[in-house]
């Protein structure tokens, strides 16, 4: 058996694994135990990085010698049934007060189930969401820790020295116990999706209605990149743009089919939001707008359904894009504001404490959706820390109210000229719904009540009331309902 | 023990289940076994129906006893635990044979679970969605059974004896096995939310575009009832709109609190459209607008963003309206092309045979979408049994033709106006990503390349590719990627 001289230890050295081993190795003070299923691929990092000083280890047994207490190990592998058999293998060698970390993209419930399943043990598990991709965890990834309290007090350091550093602080941060990294992780996901389908429904509208080459529209999301919208996304949505196929000569973005993947962290967001009673709209028509693409077999005999096409053609193209920019960022704002307010109910419904601007702040470098605009965030919550809505505080009502004009014209645009907004307009009607004096939902409430006895409440006075509407439509209290 | 007389039986006398007894017991040739977990509602059901001739039972050795073989037991209870109990009880004194329905609201993945269950025991389990409410369930449901062929040979005389009658066709069919009546009673909800967001939204934007009051609008609606979008629904919505307010002389909408409550069954279906990859965005929106609604903090905070209020003044207002009309039907159209395309996708998932025009058909009565419409929709698929998208069949797509510039419109001065209209735009939205030439979801897939390598396919040629991001940016075939 080895010596225990690891203070960390990784599971796991697919990309992911050994990238994340590769940064921890490289920050001073940590000594990095290694193990994977296969020896083959602990030997190709061995060999490849000798500069890391990688403890190998090539049992579970050895592995848990090689660490010293309380041994840290964290899980790298590919989420589902795998994880399990790994945790399973770990606590056999571990010992309470030790410490497993699944650092896969775990939907949160399982987190929370193997949580408990694990807590008897007296050893810690931590489900922690990593964001960043391959680069992120080799260079510094925004970390979602969640876990006990115990576990944090010897993970704080060692993340700290792995996680990307904005504004001179470390990507990371205990989020909450149990589930409620993995849980900040997905919405982290869902968030993107919104994000990144917004840009695209932008960049179509500039297309379409200025007939600018992908090229000129890279030099106004570069442009955008300099204010407010300054974020990576419309970094990366620039240099994408920019890309000439070396094969044909033309933009790649026309060389690459249109039909958008989609891995499932959305959709979970979207799933989990419907549970929790948080309308995430704009996440969901994100998710809805991959799924369109991704037929192409009923894309095929739609093609041909009535409809204008190509009939948007502005004056003042620059003005146009101004317009588009403000939706952009008013409709993002939407977006996360809708994210924050799922984040806020899953922190209810499970008893998590979760602060949300130390989450917006966490999110400000290493992962896709790092942004200027998280500190706007941040700044929101530090002065409200309960706040019920996320766009209310006052930096946001003011871009709202500057974008806003702009924003329903280009909805209006769109509708009239057939390019799919779905993203846009949808964010706009949730604005409108709530700050709507009065909603037809009392409408849906006298339906429902007819034909179901579903029952309604009155604005003048306590109670629940049914409509004996087969009968003489004279009103009842529900008491008297079956 | 009683002697074996009964050819059906019912296990829950609660409303839906007495009901669904009485209805049972009113048709030639049906004797009907009763049992319930409190001998209280046996009682009194049979003090209050002496005309039903009502076999009671006061255990479920009783209850078997009366049955007539193949026993056949309908269990109508809350859906959840109380059903899997029922279960566990019939299947102690059923035999090889006998048939076990549910006409619960139970979620498809329970009774498909639930039939594997029961399977090995060589009885029949059922799952059956029953809609039509406590009304429809005395008078004649709209029927939905899933389940085996051996259990339709005996059910299917006893339920077309009882369901409503549309167009002289009853309102059952053999959806498919296992748990694709639940499933497609599941959508059907899904579909209802959509269509009474739609409603919910012309009525709102009728109102504030013309000043027309309820009652005036509920004529409009009340002629609506008389065109082709005549439905229960919109029957039905003249009446809640026509109501006034005893104590107030108000109407009765505006006596309503605006908060939409919900049971589920919305939700479960755009949980289950995202599993299975199908965007059923119209639901969704209908799904959020009522969590919208039911948030009264939120909206209290809201309810001073900045925005238009009140602007929308039509000139014409029998114009306006008509094109609302027309927006509605081009927006149902939708709904209902998406649910169906979500039912498509499940029998393709769980190796269900649906006859989608036969769905179309047993809504027609019964339930709470029952429309003429349907007769359209049954025409659509009779013609093109596997139509991809609904949407596309000739009678659509001429109404859709007809439809859209008014759609357009309606969309565009909804949100110029600050008037939400989630549920329109959202369709408009839809129709208009499904016909596109090109979508930017390719601009989605190169920023997936770049920040994932997520891979890409090429408009030009077979295989996945990745480009060189933060190398020299040349393109390489996905095998080269780690």
């Amino acid at each position: 058996m080895p010596e225990a001289t690891a203070n960390i230890g990784v599971v796991g050295l697919a990309v992911m694994g050994s990238n994340l081993a590769r940064n921890l190795a490289s920050r001073e003070g940590n000594t990095v135990a290694v193990y994977n299923r296969s020896r083959a691929k602990t030997d190709e990092l061995l060999t490849e990085h000798p500069e890391a000083g990688f403890v190998p280890a090539f049992s579970y047994d050895e592995f848990a010698a090689s660490l010293t207490v309380p041994r840290t190990a964290v899980i790298m592998v590919k989420a589902g049934a795998g994880t399990d058999a790994v945790i399973d293998e770990l606590v056999k060698v571990f010992e309470p007060g030790d410490i497993i970390v699944d650092g896969g993209n775990a939907l949160f419930t399982d987190t929370i189930r193997r949580e408990k399943a694990v807590r008897d043990t007296g050893i810690n598990f931590v489900g922690m969401g990593v964001s960043g991709g391959e680069e992120g965890a080799l260079l510094g990834p925004s970390l979602m820790p969640g876990g006990s309290d115990e576990s944090w007090v010897t993970l704080g350091p060692i993340l700290r020295s792995i996680a990307a550093v904005a504004e001179g602080e470390p990507c990371v941060t205990h989020v909450g116990h149990d589930g409620a990294g993995h849980f900040v992780k997905m919405v982290h996901n869902g968030i993107e999706y919104a994000d990144m389908q917004l840009i695209a429904e932008a960049y179509d509208l500039i297309r379409r209605g200025t007939g600018k080459t992908p090229a000129e529209i890279a030099d106004v999301f570069a442009q955008w990149n300099e204010g407010e919208l300054n974020s990576y996304l419309i970094e990366i949505t620039a240099e994408v743009l920019r890309a000439q196929d070396a094969a044909t000569g033309a933009p790649l973005v026309d060389v690459i089919v249109d039909q958008a993947g989609a891995k499932g962290t959305g959709g979970w967001t979207v799933q989990t939001a419907i549970d929790l009673g948080v309308p995430v709209s704009g996440i969901a028509e994100a998710v809805f707008a991959r799924s369109v693409s991704s037929h192409p077999e009923q894309r095929a005999v739609a093609a041909n359904l009535p409809g204008p096409v190509d009939e948007l053609r502005v004056d003042d193209a620059e003005a146009f894009i101004e317009d588009v920019r403000l939706a952009l960022f008013a409709s993002k704002i939407v977006a996360y504001s809708q994210g924050f307010d799922e984040i806020r109910a899953g922190a209810a419904q499970y008893g998590w404490t979760i602060d949300l601007g130390a989450v917006a702040k966490i999110w400000r470098g290493g992962c896709i959706i790092r942004a200027q605009f998280l500190n706007r965030i941040s700044d929101a919550y530090a002065e409200v820390p309960d706040l019920q809505v996320l766009l209310t505080a006052p930096y946001f009502v003011d871009a709202l109210q500057r974008a806003q004009d702009a924003w329903r014209r280009i909805v209006a645009q769109a509708a009239a000229a057939g390019i799919p907004s779905p993203a846009f307009s949808s964010s706009l009607a949730y604005y409108d719904g709530l700050r709507a004096d009065r909603l037809p939902a009392a409408l849906i409430q006298g339906q429902r009540d007819f034909f179901g006895a579903h029952t309604y409440r009155r604005v003048d006075r306590e109670g629940t009331f049914h409509t004996l509407w087969s009968g003489d439509r004279s009103e009842i209290t529900a008491e008297d309902t079956h």
